[in-house]
Formats: structure tokens, sequence, C-alpha cells
């Protein structure tokens, strides 16, 4: 999908409305200012920050609908500009990075990709499946919600603000992957059961190895024949050891070897064309130890570096 | 073996003679502070504590015998009590629980599931092997020799107290998987090699990694035809910079992941009808790290749950 | 390659020279302090202590050459101290141990091995792939060249100092593994691509397994017929978690379990004649944590052991 001259297309998506937590929104400036893009360069791309999406805050006037989802206006306006800036970079054959923000802003650029790019397999790297409808979640937060949007499990419109859904294909259960999974919910888990979802949990990794895993989870999105694959990164799939700056936490992730050879075996596939970063949030951690922060932007950082070619040979 | 309504029946073994060091007593009681009962009934059992076995604590009366191992006596007159309470439990198709304590009491545990069970396979998790003699042992511990007694490298009363395990089957060779061995004595190692007994040191886990490893500890113990399969997990299997509480560490043992992944993998293959869990130490570690007992603690809990079938998916 | 009675002659190479961080030259004798002799001859070695290589400390009348290198003159002249020592022991059918010093003494240790032992394959654990010319380099540390010395990319004399080396055999290109790479210079990829290195890099111990990359490694070597075996260890292919007092960290390296791995599976293969052990630098760390320095000393010391033959079972 990436056309010469390689290029990197930046979307800002400084948008936090789809968790209650502070500060996720200034994750992707705080990865700008750790040299995003000299490390784009040096890997040979073409560095083109196209800017920041407009965030549409929650207002006490927004429309309600009757799905329910916190913020739900407020998250489906945003991801209705992020859509729009991640499309028309795509249609113009770049590399399309999408930095949030939590991870709500996946349903804006997953809908901008598969609009320029319908046959994209996704690559979900997260603990979390994001598969919640309003009716399931127990928070009410859209970060974790997501997927039902692009799968339409939710219609375009049942959240007021999503209507702009209605032009995107529908992202058909067989074309995504999860990779890193822990902290499932139970409506989550009978969803994944019902749509047949492809999932590779950490009892996987434990199991076969990240080697195996990310050959697996490859080609079941690419196996027969080559086609543009997308990955959605949550920090939160990495150990909080190594990423603690993000909101929900959980025990038991990727380690630091294992964080990089996900993004490091999607580059190497040839395949990758679009990428989310998502979730980190420089608010979190600095009181428990005040490196947290700067260490988890780095960390995000290295990642970016590694799904856009670094390698060690 | 388990029966329908599936019910965990708790044993609790506060014994702590079987080591020198205070505290290990009151590993059982720790677990049922930090909410087993809760955990086992949102899994979808009924939850049946049976109170403590009782224990016979040494006296300067209690026979001596002639081979050695401390407080002998004491360690055989309670494991004789947790026996019968296994006997009883397993006996009524129960899941049996027994928290102990030192590891002496697998030999009581396993002692009452070989009567209900006789055809059960023992996986045993533990850094250490525990197949001392008295004779052999440089400590004189007996947590170090359950396995001795229950294959009958030690006949019964050849320790006073222990004249009861001639009521029970024998534990075979082969019907025993060591996963996670690294502290091995020379007796041992030649024990280990003379009985032909399977073993999957740390050095297997690193060789294979921990999913082929599982796959065939449960495959020697169950591959030619299902059987009732008991774990005894002794805490120190897992690395200490995870399970710091304990009595006996050994650095470069199994890693969160790994340590749950075992029980998991032992609860996914629909076997496991018994479980011990061992060498929880409230009282150690907390000069170090105040957080050490606690985190042990809950530690043992989160893997009771892993054992009993909490998965991701 | 290893004689009855089994011997173990220790060289001692306490040279610094080959980069800019003072302390490293302390390596050997920390080892040394740490109970070395006692470890190997509980091991069921002999134990031969033939004392430290001279050193040429670098003078101002040093012999500059053309071809640069810092302090070329100072490290190829002690490298041929340590060739005539590793020579004469390699030659009586023991063990060689070399204990650095930095990674330059490997020029040494190899070359006094291969002309005793003209057929020797070459483990090479590192981060870094030390195969760097003088031209080439961005520091000039020649700890950074040994590879190239050895295999002719520099020629006798081009580096005064080496005219030593016209009478070694020249180490070929399939007689050399690398495992642990991880930060490796574009000349350096170029020279591994050029002459067709086998290198198992940290994506490939990810992807593969430490078991499965080790089998592949000593099977490159050593899969057609038995033959001598040296493995040069440098401890910063261990993840400065577990071996933080050396002079060129690098995230991501081998943990402790699979940097004892490497070790214990060489040593199992009955192949193992001779071994360097270098960059231990003791006074790198103690600023940070003053743990660090006897953390890694004991480390590096607990390697040799597994290298030795110290096993679980
Ligand atoms: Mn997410
Ligand atoms: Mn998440
Ligand atoms: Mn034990
Ligand atoms: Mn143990
Ligand atoms: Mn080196
Ligand atoms: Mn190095």
């Amino acid at each position: 999908g990436v056309k010469d001259p390689k290029t990197v297309s930046l979307i800002g998506a400084p948008f936090q409305y789809g968790q209650p937590k502070e500060g996720v929104d200034k994750g992707c400036q705080a990865i700008r200012d750790a040299g995003l893009a000299s490390t784009v360069t040096e890997l040979g791309w073409r560095f083109d920050d196209r800017g920041d999406a407009e965030v549409f805050r929650p207002t006490s006037s927004d429309p309600q609908g009757t799905v329910g989802g916190k913020h739900g206006y407020s998250v489906c306006k945003t991801n209705e500009s992020i859509h729009n800036k991640v499309y028309g970079a795509a249609n113009d054959g770049n590399f399309v990075l999408t930095v949030g923000g939590d991870h709500s802003v996946a349903m804006g650029s997953i809908a901008g990709v598969l609009r320029a790019r319908p046959n994209v397999g996704v690559l979900w790297v997260d603990a979390h499946a994001d598969i919640n409808l309003p009716s399931s979640s127990p928070s009410g937060n859209v970060h974790g919600m997501p997927v039902s949007f692009l799968m339409r499990m939710l219609q375009p419109g049942d959240v007021p603000g999503s209507e702009w859904l209605k032009d995107v294909p529908i992202l058909t259960p067989e074309n995504l992957v999860y990779v890193g999974l822990r902290d499932v919910d139970p409506f989550e888990r009978k969803a994944i059961r019902d749509n047949n979802l492809k999932a590779f949990t950490m009892f996987e990794v434990d199991k076969y190895g990240i080697g195996k895993v990310m050959e697996m989870a490859l080609d079941h999105l690419a196996g027969k024949q080559a086609r543009p694959v997308h990955m959605s990164y949550d920090i939160d799939a990495v150990d909080p050891s190594i990423a603690p700056s993000t909101g929900t936490t959980v025990k038991g992730g990727l380690n630091y070897r294992e964080a990089h050879f996900v993004a490091e075996y999607a580059a190497d596939s040839g395949l990758l064309g679009s990428m989310d970063l998502v979730e980190v949030n420089p608010s979190i951690g600095a009181a428990a130890d005040s490196n947290q922060p700067a260490q988890t932007v780095e960390f995000g950082h290295e990642l970016l570096g590694s799904a856009l070619g670094r390698a060690i040979l």
C-alpha cells in the first residue's frame, strides 16, 4: 500500500474523552517532542506531519442518543475528523501513523484506512479486546468499544455523531487478529466466540512463544495473499513494568523484547501500511516514580521505530 | 474425578515443623483472608471449607526412631490428620485443595488422594525435588522428603508416626512429573536417575518453552488415558522477584506468566482434581520490603484462581 | 580437545585499552576473588591458574601506523602475550579460560586457540558484532574489532604490533556464530552480510526461543562433525538489569535464565574447550546502586560455573 517516495504521514489524535483519566491527550505531542521526526527520517522515510485532528470536546448540549456510551457524541465527531485526515493520507499512498489519545481514536483511523484500502487486515495489539457495547460495558468508556463500531455491532447513528460510518466499509471478523489479550469482559468473550475472532492471548504467547504467535497472526491475515495490514498498538499490551504510564494497566504483559518483536515482525512482513499508537498517558505514574512518564513515552517512540523498519541486522 | 455440583474442598494445613522458619503455618489463613472463598465461588464452584487439619506440635516425648529427620513424629502424625481430611473430601468427589504450611504436608494430601483415586498422576511444581532421605539430607528438614515417603523409599514406620502409610497405595515413579526444578542435591539427582523420574527442570523450560514442557508433562501423566491429576505447587517454583516470601528461594524461577500458565494449563486439561499450595510464608521478606508478604500471598491466591479455571478467554 | 586429567587453565587478561572506561582491567581479579578456584575444583576440574598475561600500556613512543585504531600497538602487543599463554595451555590439552579485560583480548585468546586447534569453531555471545575496522568504527575503540583481526579483514602488521598474527590460522567466516546481537553498526551489518556470517540476534532469540537458537548455533559449528568450540562471552550480551557493570550496555539482552542456558548448552555439547569472559567492569554502576559491581562479578562467576558443567540434574 505504501508508494514511493516512502512517506510517513503523522496524524495527531489528542483525544481523551473515551476514558476518564486526564493526560492521555498529551501522548502524541510527547512523542513528537521525543524526536519522532528524526527517527522517521533516519529510517529512510519522508516525514509528513499532518498535524492534529479536530477534537470535539463534550458539551452539555451534545445529543445523547438512547444506547449510551460516555461522551459518545464527542468520541464520534472527533473520530470523523480523524477518519478524514487518515483517509486522505492513506489515499495518497503513505504509511499513516495515528498517535493518540485513547484507543477510541482507532474508530476513526481504521475507518479512514478501510475507505482507502478496503481489504486491510487489522492486527490489534492490546491487553483488552475493546469490543464492548455501551449496554455491556461496566464502565461505559468508549475506548473499550472501537471494534464494535468498526464491525457494526453498533450501527451508524446508534450513537449520535457516528452517522458518517455508513460510508465506511465494514471490518469483517476474519480481517481482525488480536495479540496480547489478558483482560476480557464476559460480553467480549462471547463476542469473540460468536464472531469466531482470531485471538492470541497471553496464554498463547506463553504456549507458543511470540515468534510463532506473530507468524500465525500474520498468516491468518495475509497467508493467502498479500494485503495491507494496519497495526493498532495499545501501549497497555506491554507489561506495566515497561510502560507504566497508561490508564488501564494489567499484569503479565508483553515484555520489552516481545513488545518490540511484534512491531519488528509486522514491519518485516512488508505489509504494514498504517498504525495507531495509543494510551500513552504522560500524566500517569510520576507520583510513584518521576521517571515513568518519560520511560513510557520513550518506549512508545522506540516501538514506532521498530514498526517503521528499525532492525538489528 | 470431580463430581457435580462442582465443589472445592479446602483443607488448611497450618504446619511449619518440616522446616525451621517461623510463619509458614500462617500461609493458609492468609490466603483465606485474601478472599479465597469469593474467588472460588466466582469461578463457578461451591466452596466447602473443611477447616484445618490437626497439628501435632513436636514435644520432648516424641518417639525418635532410628533413621532421623527433624520433627519426624510431628510431621508424620500431622500428615495422618491431613490425609484423613483429604481422603474424605476426595472420596466425596470434590476438588481437594490443601493449602500449607510447608511442603511436608504433601505427604498427607497426596496420600489421601491416592487412597481415593489410586490412579492419580502427580505434577510436582517446585524448585526442589523433595526426594531426600533423612540420611541424605544436608538439613534433615522433612519438607525436603515427602516424595520419598510416598514412593516408599522410606517404609511406613521407619520414621515413627508414619505407620498409617501402610494402607496408602504407593506413588509409583512413572506417576510423578517434576516441573521447575533448579536446586537438586546429589542424592536426589541419583534418585531421579535411578527411578527414571520424568523431570522438566528450568533448563528444559528454557530449551522448549513452558508451553511445550507442560504439554510433555501432562502427556507423560495422561497421554494414554484420562486420569485424575494432582498438582503439588511449591511457591518457590516461582522466581523470588514474584514470590519472595518463602523459605528457600532460588534464582531463575518461573516468571509471572509461566507460573500462571502452569496452573492454567493444568486446569485446561480437565483432569486436575486436587492441588497443594505450599511454602507461602507471610513472615518472610517484610524487612526487605514491607510489600513482599502481601505480594506473595496475593500471587498464591491468584495462582489458585488459575488452577480452578480462571482463563483469559 | 580437553585431555585427562581435566584441567582448567586460567589466563588473566587485565587489559583496558581497547576501550576508554577505567576498571575493566579489574574484572579478572574480581572473579578470582569471588572464588573461581573453588568453583572449578568443585565441578571436578583441576585448576591451573597461569597468572596474568603481560600488559603493554600505551606510551607516547608507540608506533602509530596508518590505519588507525586507538591504542592499537598496546592492544596488539598485549594480545601477543595473551596468545602465547593461551596457545601453551591449549597445546597442553586443557580447557583454556581467558578472563578480561575488554573484548579486544579475544584477538589473542582465539589466536592462541586457533594455533593449537585450527579447526575450532567460535561461538561469539555479545550484544555487539565486534567486526569493525579502524576506518569504519565511530569510536575507534579496538574492543569493537577483534573479529576483523582474526578474519584478516585487517592484515598482520596493518596495525603496528599485530605482525605475530601472520603465524595464526585465519578464522574463516563459516567457523563463527553470533548469539545475542542487538547493536550493530552499518559497516558491521554489511560485513556480516558480505561474509555470510551466521548471526542469531535477539530477534531470532525471540522468534525461535533460546533453546532452538543454541541448537542451530551449535549445529552450524559442529553439526557435521565434532570439533572443539570456543565461546567468547561478552557480559554485555546479558541484559543490563542482570549484569549492569559493563561499559556498553544495551537494553533487551539475554535474561538471567537464557544467559545461563547459553553456557550450559555449550557445556552440555561436550565440545567446549575454551572460553573468554570479558567486559566485567567492577568500577561501573556503584554510583547508581552500590550492589551492581558485586552482582555483575558474581553473575560472571556463576556463568563460568555453567560453562564448566554445572547443571541442575
Ligand atoms: Mn485498547
Ligand atoms: Mn488496552
Ligand atoms: Mn517443595
Ligand atoms: Mn521448594
Ligand atoms: Mn564484545
Ligand atoms: Mn559487547
